[in-house]
Parts: C-alpha cells; structure tokens; sequence
C-alpha cells in the first residue's frame, strides 16, 4: 500500500503534502500509468489522516489531471500521453506556384478572428477560449506586482529581459524540461517572430536558412522578411533528412524535434544525433530547436530537448508562452548556448527588451507561485477529453469507414487520413459549405504534389465540447459524398 | 588575487556580499573589461568562505551579464561598455575610427540601472521616477478591462494592433498633434526599435538609410545590424542638410525635426519643406519623423508634425509612449502614409502584434478616459519646474560666468556651453568624481572632432527637485577647476 511519512510534513496542509507526494510519485515513475490509488478511507488510515484529508489530495491530483476516478471502482494514475498544438488555411493557386508552404495559423490574424463566425465549427484556428484563462489569478498577480514592485517595474530591463522572469524560466526548465541553464542563457522577447529576427542579427544575414518541409509558412515568411536564404529540407518517418541539411549547404537548420507539425513526428535519437553531427562538423552551423508545445506532455515518457543532448553549443532553444497561456499574451524565450552568450550581449546588447515589465513580473510571479503547472495540467486534462470526444464521434460516424485517424496522442491536433477521389482543395470546400473549416496536410508542402492527399488536420484547440457531435457528422458527410 | 574582508558582511548573505563587491569594482573599473576572477576554490579559500558561496555569487554575477565563464578556463569579467546604451562611456579610440556615435542613454538597461546608485545625481540616465506613474490608475483599468473585454482579450491581434488602441491613438493625434489618420494607418509595436525593423523590412534592405549626425546611436545600431547600408548626414543650424542627403545617395532618411537630440535644434519650415522635396523628386524616397518627446514643449506654440506637411505621402511618423508614460511599458507605434498600407499588409501582414492585448486595451482605456492628457500635463509641469530650478541653480552658480545655456524650451534636456580647456573626456571623468554623470555633446557625433567642444548635456529627467542644488554645486566646482 502506498506510504509516506507524515513526519515530514512542514507548515503545509497535510492533503497539500499528500498530494505533492503522489504527484511527485507519478512524475518520478513510482506510479504507473494505469496504477489503482488505495481507497480513500484505506489510505487515509494507513497514513493517520482524515479521510477528508485524502479526498482533497485527490480532488487536486484529478482536477490536475494526474489521475481519474472510475465509478464505484477507485482510482487511477492517468496514462500519459503526448500533447501539443497547432492550427491551419487553404493555400492559394499563386501560392502553390510560388513553391511555398501555406500561411499558419497558429496565431490568428484579426481578420480571421472574424472567419471564424462564419463556420459552424473550426479545426483550423487556434484560440485560447476565455473561461480557461486563468484571469482571477493574473488580475490578483498584476495587482501585488503593481503594490510589491512599483519601484522595479520602471527600470529597464536588459535585452534578455528582466532577471525575475529569467530565473523564473530557468527553473521551470530544470523541473519539466530536464534543461540546466542559467538565467543569462535565456532572452525573453515579444514572440517567438521577434526572436527569429534576433537570431538573424546575431547568426548573420549571409547564412542559409533551412526549414522542415512541410512546415509551417509563418516562418518561411519571417526569414524571407528579413532578406535571407530560405531553404525547404524533405522530411521522412524520422524528421527532417540531416543527409539533406547538408547536401542543400544549410547554415542553420530550424526544427521541432520533440513534435513536429503538422504530420506529429517526434524524432528519434538516432536522428537527433545525426543533425547534431552535421551542426558540429563546421564551425558557424545552429539548430534552432523549437519546443513550442512541450508543455502539453506528461512526463510518463517525456522526449528530451535536444538542447539537452547537444555537447558542442550548437543549439538555440526556443520555447513560447503563446501557446500555453494564451496567443496574446507576446511573451516568448530562448535558450542561448553559453558560447553565444557574449557575441550575443556584444552584438544586440543595445537593444530594449520588447515585452513590459508588467508583464514580465506578473508572468514571473505566475510561474513562480505554481499557477502555471496547474494551469498547464488543467488545460492537458481538458484538452484529452477533447480529443476523446472527438475520436469517440469519428468512430460512430461514417468516417469510421473511410478514415483513419493518425497521431492522435500528439498535440492539440490529429491528422483524419480519408479515402477520397476529389483534391485537396475540393475537400475543403465541400467542408466549409457544410460549415467546417479544415485544412489538408498538403497545404504545409513546398510542393503540394509531394504530400500524401486527403489528410484531413483536426486542430481541435478552439473548438468546444458541446458543438463536437455535430461538427463531426457535418464534416462526415461533407466528406461521405465525395 | 581578488581579496574582501567580510568582516563587513552586515546581516546579508555572504554570497551577496561577495557578488556586491564584486560588481562595485567592475563597475567602479577596478575590474576590467576581459580581467579574469580567481577560481571558485582558490577565491573561497582566500577569503575564507565556502566554495558554494562564491559559486553563488559567480551565478549572480553571470545572471546578471557582469561576468562569463568560458569551460574548463574560468570566469572573466564582461565588456560593460558593450551593454548597449550603458553608463556613459567615453569613445574609444576603435569607435572613433569606425565613425560611430556613441551609446545613448535614452532606455537604460538593467546594469545601468544599479550604475545610478554610484553617482550623486545622474544628467545621462532618463528613467521615469516610480512616483510619477499613476499606478492607481493604471491598475484600476487593468481590473476593467480583464472584467469587460475577456473574450476580447484572447483573440489575436493583427500586425498593427488592436483596434480600439489604434482608434484612441488616431483621435489624440487628431486632438493634440493635427495629424488626421485612420486608425489602419496606426502601427503599433513594443517599441520603436522594433518598428524600424520592420520599416526596413518594409521599404527594403537594399536602400541607404541616412541618420542626422550628431544623433542616437542606438538608430545607427540598428539599422547596422539589419545589415543595411547606414550613413550620417552633417547639420546647420537648422537640421540636417537636405543637399546632403540627396549627394550622399540616401534612399530613406530618418529625422527629429519637431526636436533634435542631442542639439535641441527645431527644423524651420525652409528646411522641411527642402527635404520633403528630396523625397519627392524619386520614387522609393521617405522620411522617417521620429517625434519621440513632442509631448514636452514649454512654451510656444506645438511645432508641427511633417506628416502634415506631407502631401505626396513620403513621411512615415513615429512615437513612442515609452518616453511619456514609462520606458518599460513598451508600446510605440508609427504612422504609415496611405499609399504604404497595401504593401505593408501584404508584406508583413503574417506577422502578430509584439504587444499583449492586456496592455493595448489598457492604454486605449488610459487614452480614452483623458487620463494621458492629464499625466503629460501634470509631467510637463514637472519638468518644467525641474528645469527652471535647474537653470535657476546654474545662475546662482559660478558655472554662470562660465557657461551659456541653450536650447531649454523643449524637451527634457538643455545644453550648457562652457568655457573649459581640457578635453570633454577630462570633463564627464571630473564631473564623475564628484558623483555626477554627465555626457557631451561631442559624444553624439559621428567624428568627434567635428564636434563644438565643452558642451555639456543635461537630461534632467531623472533627477529629482530636491537634489539638484547639490547636484549643480558639484558639477560647478568640478568645471571651474579645469
């Protein structure tokens, strides 16, 4: 039977302990995903607490997402699965001329926020929905910011941002990302575009550029921006093909290794080690390692960063809060190699950091208080029990016969891989006359002749419960009829 | 070797200790830039403290940008005069080959910040006194716009920001600037530094960009480190020489004419009308109006914009409310003609806003309520006063018969002209100690030489009333004894 000290238990509620223990259990290992809890009364007298005790311990562990109960049955340590987000649109005829990805969507210009009224259901947007912001909490935060660090908040913070928030960051990173850097390594700016752009200034505008393909557009769009060679790299089962980095005279390579969108890839080691060779063998070469959804993942199993892995300083960790707390709150980060750390402070040192210090403190309290490891489980929970539905209605429906769904234990998204006989773009019309809006796997290809057809992306992040049934059947006949 | 006695340590850490003496004497330049510390174990034992102590201070230092480590060498200390618009550093002889100006101070970085505490009075630093922004205010809307526009607030902005911000912002420039715009024509970015990048990234890499010489190195900075082609272009008496910019080959030239820095020189309309006539004698020609301070006129009438002036829409104008509210509520934003809007949409309309919704929709409410009118008012009679005590000081003093004041109608900085025979060096280094930290204005020339000698600049933003008798006192004795 599970055990633990209470002697231990120092100024804190004793189901805080409790739960903090159990916690610390499932994420070290000791508990396993589908492991039964000891009953509430058993455990409560095993350990000398009351059963109310454990009950809370339980509440906070379930509502977290560490574990669920079954009816009458008991309780279970939660099986840990992989999440991450994304989001997408229908890519132009002069786009696809033009050889390039499509526009993504993973931060929604005004304009579409409009779109978005349009159609029934969306499984291309990415809106956080405002009843999971946690604003009671951000309010109370920005308010004690306001009264403890009025003085603070008005000296400029260097570059990489205030110190607070830096430190903040650095030991999330320890905890959940296994990553030991110091506060200096990590420069906070208003969005990971933004950062791209520092990347350039300090990497140099003479370098080649090499992006996975498929990919998304948006950063395609940013390095182009910026006057740079842009290169699209192919990609097979295991991630972008290192053998091409090099062949294609990439300088620096741009990839998502621990979850790749849209296909949902996690690269494997071998391939890691592959890339990280390549980046050693020349003086001047970097893998710029977006992390951008590595929160929505349990530590069941967690894919390491590869910024971990890497001996040589060739890797810039990049990583967003964008994406976890909500894509209008501008605040992104990287991990700089030390070895990069003075060229970088020599070369950009006069720059401003481009997000307030409001929010910087806030976001450090936030962090710092444990508002966004609960935020972060709450949200994973919810999001599970979104995918859930979701496949639970695509197997009722006549999708069931014609599709089959792939990465479904990735990110906020899964790919709905459909027998049809009509394009890509004709599939996606057909949707939105239904009043759904898709978009394929094809649409994230250099060359969409290359991309496997009829791969519907699911993007599952700003759609709510309720409208799910409905939405599938609408997309399962639109799809049916073709 | 490095040695402290901690004998002082008086009821802090001793890691603080430590980490405090250090940074003192690298600020203090008994350490210099590239000096190595001794190692953790041979300082610990020398000073008779644990080798984790050092190690904590190292990590702070090192948090905090004062010192590197380089592996298995050691730890060194950093190049502080490369920490961007830092502590006023004199030339070097290198920067003055290159032809560049020098780091200016007008948003002063975390290590400068703790730099204020080693003078008497700073007349370089410009930071907004915590007294002075209305926190109460701010916070009271912070809670009214969380409970009134939740839904809005997670819903991305476009590149330009939100509406309603860009709505408040065209209705005061119509109110207090005579600029009638739409509110699609309103830009808004964390930052002006960020919105140059993305006017370079609009109007090309490929263009010269001339900047007024002297001026901001900062602009100079960034502007080079895009990778473009920069030049400086001389000034009279009335601003930059419009038959310059059009010899010198510039495709883009970037001004202050409502009130030049470091000078103070107001543009007359002879002069602007010149240049708009440079721009529009070629296509591909434009004028930057960087109006950064036009808030704080004492007296006279407004200057006005050349935006205004511009009828063939050559003039992109930009602000900043980082000047008039808080250096670190990082909110600028320009103002693009009507025919530069289509490009820059389809140019750079994939890219988000870099300000969080929290802060655009409190600063549209700020705007709106007339609380801005209100605090550049109340700021305005502030400086003003600090001005006429500052000046009232000088008269009193014995720099009266050795100095002429210029240019103390505008702006938050006048100029002192005094009569001295050592270099301006000697004079910021003698100033310096006795705890007063000026600049020159030499300093902001691109070849110093060039420069009227002995001319001091007195930004008085940040010192408060109560100090600057004392403050004129000792920069009096320090000058006259030249």
């Amino acid at each position: 039977m599970l055990t633990y000290s209470m002697s231990d238990v120092k100024g804190e509620n004793l189901y805080e302990y409790i739960y903090k223990c159990i916690k610390c259990d499932i994420l070290g290992g000791k508990l396993s995903a589908g492991d039964k809890l000891p009953s509430k009364r058993a455990f409560a007298k095993n350990i000398g607490v009351s059963t109310i005790t454990v009950e809370s311990a339980y509440a906070q562990l379930i509502a977290e997402g560490y574990i669920y109960s079954i009816p009458k049955k008991g309780y279970y340590v939660t099986d840990i699965t992989m999440f991450g987000n994304s989001c997408h649109i229908a890519q132009t005829k002069a786009e696809k001329k033009n050889g390039g990805i499509l526009p993504d969507e993973f931060e929604i210009p005004h304009a579409k926020s409009n779109d978005a009224t349009r159609y029934f259901a969306d499984f291309v947007i990415n809106r956080t929905n405002s009843k999971h912001f946690p604003f009671t909490t951000w309010a109370r935060i920005m308010r004690d910011v306001i009264s403890t660090w009025s003085e603070e908040l008005l000296v400029s913070a260097p570059v990489g941002g205030v110190l607070k928030l830096r430190e903040a960051i650095s030991e999330h990173l320890r905890q959940f990302r296994g990553i030991n850097v110091e506060a200096s390594q990590i420069i906070v700016g208003a969005g990971t575009e933004y950062l791209y752009s520092l990347i350039i200034q300090l990497l140099g505008y003479g370098k080649v550029y090499a992006l996975e393909n498929p990919g998304y557009r948006k950063l395609y769009n940013v390095y182009r921006s910026h006057n740079t060679e842009c290169i699209h790299i192919p990609m097979d089962g295991k991630g972008v093909l290192a053998k091409e980095i090099a062949r294609r005279g990439a300088d620096v390579v741009h990839i998502s290794p621990s979850h790749h969108f849209p296909t949902g890839i996690i690269m494997p080691a071998d391939r890691r080690y592959d890339i990280l060779s390549w980046a050693s063998e020349k003086e001047g070469r970097y893998i710029i390692e977006d992390d951008y959804d590595s929160e929505f993942r349990f530590s069941g199993k967690p894919v390491p960063a590869l910024f971990g892995m890497d001996v040589n300083d060739r890797v810039i960790y990049m990583n967003t809060f964008t994406k976890s707390l909500a894509s209008t709150i501008r605040i992104s980060y990287m991990v700089l190699p030390r070895t990069l750390l003075n060229q970088f402070n020599s070369k950009l040192g006069f720059y401003s950091c481009t997000v307030s210090n409001f929010e910087q403190y806030t976001l450090a309290e936030f962090i710092k208080r444990g508002y966004f490891e609960k935020h972060i489980n709450r949200m994973r929970n919810y999001y599970r029990k979104e995918r859930d539905i979701l496949i639970e209605c695509i197997k009722k429906s006549s999708l069931a016969n014609i599709s089959v769904i792939k990465e479904e234990n990735s990110g906020l998204h899964f790919l709905l891989q459909t027998k049809s006989s009509v394009s890509d773009e004709e599939l996606i019309k057909k949707a939105a006359q239904s009043g759904i809006r898709i978009s394929c796997l094809s649409q994230y290809y250099s060359d969409a002749d290359e991309a496997p057809a009829h791969t519907v992306i699911i993007n599952y992040s700003g759609i709510s419960h309720e409208k799910i049934p409905e939405a599938i059947e609408r997309l399962s006949k639109s799809i049916s009829v073709q």
